[in-house]
């Protein structure tokens, strides 16, 4: 059976992949995909996702060039998601950090900022 | 701001939460919270979750007694997803693997698992 027919699209077409950077462990980001952005980032071999916010498939990275190089694929146990790790190029976030999960809570439940900015978002986009 | 104002939760009152073990940096699963759900957690310090299946919010690990500690919390850069880093008891996976992501795919989207099951499920549930 071809892998795409094993995968539970929901009822907008769409399966969440978790991106994590192979060298550092780093969960990067969360993203979507449709069985198009699945089948390019499959056979690219470039993470390619589905933008809600667009409505379109678009390659990850195209306007910043923080393009994110596909290295180990994983499903998880129901078929409900899929893993990908990556070489991440320069960083993942278009707020400017290496990973979208920048903002950590403390216990009172405030955010801090430990990481440091890679580039100034104004610069690239 | 409370943290759980700031937080998108979708049109089904659920935000995806990514577990990812501490000690290993593995992705342990991708589960849904809701609002009593991520409280829940936040306050007990332990994943609990809301099971679509059952339409109802459950301690993770409450069956199998494989419940997550939590030790770090970040939110996304657009506030739609949360990561936890957890210590893990024992295996994340109900069918028996550390990971809810045991199952890669090689260069032809065949499935290969390498990891080796914790535990028997027909032992544990």
């Amino acid at each position: 059976m071809n892998i795409i027919e094993r995968l539970n699209f929901d009822a907008k077409g769409l399966i969440p992949a978790i991106i994590q950077d192979k060298e550092t462990s780093q969960v990067l980001t969360l993203c979507y995909m449709d069985r198009e952005a699945f089948t390019r980032t499959m056979k690219e071999r470039k993470i390619c996702v589905y933008r809600r916010s667009k409505g379109q498939v678009m390659l990850k990275g195209e306007t910043s060039g923080c393009v994110q190089l596909v290295r180990e694929v994983f499903i998880d146990c129901a078929d409900n998601s899929v893993l990908f790790k990556v070489d991440q190029t320069r960083a993942a976030c278009h707020k400017g950090y290496f990973s979208c999960y920048f903002q950590k809570l403390d216990d009172d439940g405030n955010i801090i900022i430990e990481e440091k900015q890679v580039f100034d978002p104004k610069e690239v986009y």
